[in-house]
């Protein structure tokens, strides 16, 4: 059915982004796998682009939208031609937000240019190995000397962790209180090349092959009391504050990427040949394929209805939560029947359907566990 | 999510059917399923309240809106009550289009006054014995004899059948050709109290206990020919006009009874007590509502995208089998979770979670089978 | 896959029991499901037949085998047919073995040869309004006054609570300890003929029809107190006791109405035509009947297991667990597909299919519901 | 509950191969996923512990043992310790029937006992760029030229293809006749190391990392009249022969799987904290564990059963199937949920469940899709 959520501005971003992937990432995907990651270049080519800017304000060489269409016509595009930007969706969608929204002029005129223009890019360190999704459990510490605060401790699953000039480090700078877990936590912005942060090994994934996912370690890592954002002992509040778009995010990723799956399969089943029949001939091709289809459908309605809920400034958290709830079970149950449909191809890395499949198993995990959202939802119903 | 599919006119509509609910339904409801059917003189209420002429022009009586979005009211109020309006969605959402598109003006003034009353009820039959979904196969003839058609035949699954006063028949009223089995199809307003019409046993289904359906059967039944609606041999043709809003109305029953399934089940588990333990502290409890409620969201974010595309006339028929195979499917597994959580008592029909699973079964049949909704989908995507 | 379960005197047991179902259940069923029992000398056919005998010892009466197997023949036979005993399970599968177990001489010489020519059927009375599964809150009581016992209390949910002539009626003889809840219960078998015992109204189910549901209320009931069964005080652990039959059983039930309901589709797509050609041509048909009949298989290789498990004595209650939840599951999955394959037939009661629909809702929930049985099953996993 | 297929002799294998796996296996495993195989002299050392001679006839080195369960140990204890003996089930359960089955006794003399002792690694090449499991479209040619066959044409999906010392490779020796499709194909062992045998790239695959699976091209490869296997023409029904046994061990490799699976969230979930509270100790955890067992209990008795039959030589085509299907079903449910419950230490390849999750995928395709499994169910059940 027609989407009314894209006006001529996203659609004419489209066709750009649209271009850009065809000449600058479909050729050399397959390299970047391979890698681990983009070049770093790349990123200065996004920054070009315009990409990480779009919602930057023009006064730090931003585009100043407040639009998070943008975003999801990035990600429909990138999944269409079966490729991604790297770990730039961390850059873009969890990082850019607290720098926004917590960082002061005096920050923002600092990093924000870079942050643009490629030269400067970031990651969030948040998860230690044995706490997860529990944040209020933190381990890693940073304690005031003089105008520094010294950070010590270890994170782990920080995607874009090994290209990043900047890392949002989540630490505690004062002990939790009896009453309150959560208090205590700060953002501290950490130079990746300050003395003690250390990058441990990658991280070797099911999917998002050219997503670097690092182990860091912090010893006695000094980092100037400037580059605390927002007040300290608020980290907690802070990062709860976004989780919405993030969650958003994915779920367009997710709605995205089952789509994607029913194009490729489609293409594929019209190709093939089996019993000197086509693919597409057999009613359980046909009827999967509707089946897919029609969920698509539904994630696409959904989304649709939050992104615009969103932009408006209506979207709650129990929202977001059953968006990238619904999108991502959408894209398990799409991209596995897709995947079937390609036979013994399917299981071959060099067809899109197969890295779509291995990346789509972490949705249902990042930003969010299914059990997470579903605990959200749920207080939100009342229960 | 916020809906922005009802304007104040749906609103106000909806105050008004919720107290008539409340106040003329609720209360006999029981009665009406032991009866098998509401008493007849339910349906002149309905009349007196407007709801059979909501989308007749006002010279026939009726109040000359255009919106399907009336009807969706109504389903929504009957399900959040647990009730419905026995067999008056055929009377309305079936039968009306095929008169208000092919009935001549004569006709119009003839029926339309009584059917806006409620003091012509009526049904449509189509299928018959044998030849379920397939209408080219159908057996019953209409013979021109003189200005009279005399119509011989059997049909069945004829919801209303009991109760109607004025059945359209779905008659073969020349023979197929050989390059089209579809023609030869007409559709004949047969009076009810016709000599040779016969209204068989009324069966008994799993559910829709309030809806009499029957068997019919036509022994030389004389019809006038001023009776026949629209043209001669194009009753395929009509008949397939106007599949995508019964569809549509399908989906947006079956998302209605989802919704409703979860507010019973909500409300049952926040006073159900077992193990010391009240049934919405469970974990599990606390899981199930959500996934249910995350479902729900999806089909009613699907369905008010349906229901805008419908007034606007863009409804393609891919578009309304989609959205009916969605809805019913949501509607199967959120009925059945939220009967679970009741426990024993959702076994006994006396809990309107017991009636909606019962009237659930059929969402997935009648209207289009999720098999035949799935050919059609299958076919407009190209496989 | 060839069974090894059963041996020439099932199969012989076998045979005389489908001819018993032939001639005496399947021509007056329909009256069954009309009148909502069978008629009551039916109780005593059966009893003439043998069935209520087989498992008691020859000095009462009874054919004195040990075998659960003869129970599931008549479950499975039941099920191809169609058909079933009215109540008779709790009859034989759950009353029966308290009686064995916990009987003394006096009382199995009194009742047992009643019980087995069906003069004395009996029903069993645990589930309270109110408290579910959790017996522990049961507030039904018997006061010991003299050489009887004084019984007052309500019950629901008791299957063949209407025509039985005795009723084992769980009640709190003495007070809950603070350290256990479960104590002070005990086991009282009531003549439902007694004053102050009254049967309240029949409760409408989903589906088992021919099973009658009654709510029970007793008002200073005398129950002399030769009729307690075992000791005082110990009845939650005698409930208990036999709780890995009682899920044996129905986990038999569920598995023969998921074969049967293969039976009648493959029956119906067979001999039916749409669209000009059979049902069964459809690759559809195919694989949903290929898939039903998979899981058909997996039952009855893990429903086999436990049986040869039980009679040695070695089926423990996790085991019990997980061969009712896996059949029930399998029941539901493949009773609604072949349900769908039959399309607007499948809705009408008329048709097995639509019957054994109706009646295997009630499969995850009685006997322990499903969420019950997982929380047993994970205790057993140690987790 | 206990399992009866395994008698002492098996027990007894488990043992050492359960050693062996400790030992020889486990420390290095990561080191073959890096390389994409293990090494060479690996397959010989399985060789002298006599892994593949189980069923072997002594007079060939082998231990001359007739059942399957041996290679049904192998698997479970594989499972177990998270690892796999590269692509030994193809020389094992693949290839070898086939040499047994129709190999002289010259070519026996001559292949056996390097088969066993491992310095014969065996592949089998069936499937072509383009026809899939459609082996009646085949294009290879073999033409017989004195006493050679000149063979030409490409294979892909060869597992074991990159190591193999001798490739069975199926080849048109003459035409398909039009009354046959299937006619003309004869299997030739082929030597790896001839002149125009030529080993193309290594595909990179979603998992069974260290199963090297390559491309084949043979360009007028010479092949000697007397390494024909069985007769000439006659290929399509030998392989037709071994099915059953083949999807029966993928069957037990799946059920395993699942099984280990389990095992491994178990172990995680104990250990493992969330917001203070170990995993364990959530209800959703128990119940995603009870489920996740019972379909596992369920698979077992299945995979046992047809083990059974398959031992008496009763195991038929659509038992196998059913059995295939319904595990890998199984497989791909339960590693999916009990990688969830790692949260997002289940997406990093170091956790056996994220290897059990990328192999797991392939089940539903190799040795016959689901979709193939069921057009033979469906046919056995004469729909």
């Amino acid at each position: 059915m027609r989407r009314t959520v894209f006006n001529e501005d996203h659609e004419a971003f489209r066709e750009t982004i649209r271009d850009f992937i065809e000449a600058e990432v479909v050729p050399v995907f397959p390299e970047w796998e391979e890698a681990g990651h983009p070049p770093r270049e790349f990123y200065n080519k996004l920054g070009e682009l315009g990409v990480f800017g779009i919602t930057v304000p023009e006064e730090y060489g931003g585009a100043g939208e407040t639009s998070f269409k943008y975003a999801a016509v990035i990600s429909e595009e990138c999944a269409r031609q079966g490729v991604n930007f790297g770990a730039t969706t961390v850059h873009v969608n969890l990082v850019l937000p607290y720098l926004l929204a917590y960082g002061t002029e005096e920050q923002k005129k600092r990093w924000l240019p870079g942050f643009v223009s490629g030269d400067m890019m970031t990651a969030i360190a948040m998860t230690e190995p044995g706490t997860g999704s529990d944040l209020a459990g933190m381990q890693t510490t940073a304690k005031r000397d003089g105008d520094h605060y010294i950070l010590n401790g270890a994170k782990t699953f920080i995607t874009g962790g090994v290209l990043a000039d900047m890392c949002l480090v989540v630490a505690r700078t004062s002990p939790a209180t009896p009453e309150n877990r959560r208090a205590g936590l700060s953002i501290l912005c950490v130079d990746t090349k300050s003395e003690g942060y250390s990058v441990g090994r990658k991280l070797e994934k099911i999917g998002l092959r050219t997503s670097d996912t690092a182990e860091l370690s912090f010893t006695d890592v000094r980092v100037p009391v400037e580059n605390l954002l927002g007040e300290e002992g608020r980290g907690f509040e802070y990062l709860a504050h976004n989780l919405a778009e993030e969650r958003l995010a994915i779920a367009v990723q997710s709605y995205a990427s089952a789509a994607a799956a029913v194009e490729f399969a489609m293409a594929y089943v019209k190709d093939r040949t089996v019993f000197g029949k086509s693919v597409a001939s057999f009613q359980n091709t046909k009827f999967v394929l509707a089946e897919c289809d029609t969920e698509v459908e539904a994630a696409r309605s959904l989304v649709d209805r939050a992104m615009d809920a969103h932009d408006l400034g209506e979207l709650t958290p129990a929202d977001a939560a059953k968006t990238k709830l619904f999108c991502t079970e959408v894209q398990a149950r799409v991209v596995d029947k897709c995947l079937q449909l390609h036979g013994g191809y399917g299981y071959i890395l060099e067809y899109p359907i197969a890295r779509l499949y291995t990346d789509a198993r972490v949705s249902r995990i990042y930003g969010g566990t299914s059990e997470v959202l579903k605990t959200i939802i749920a207080k939100q119903l009342g229960v």
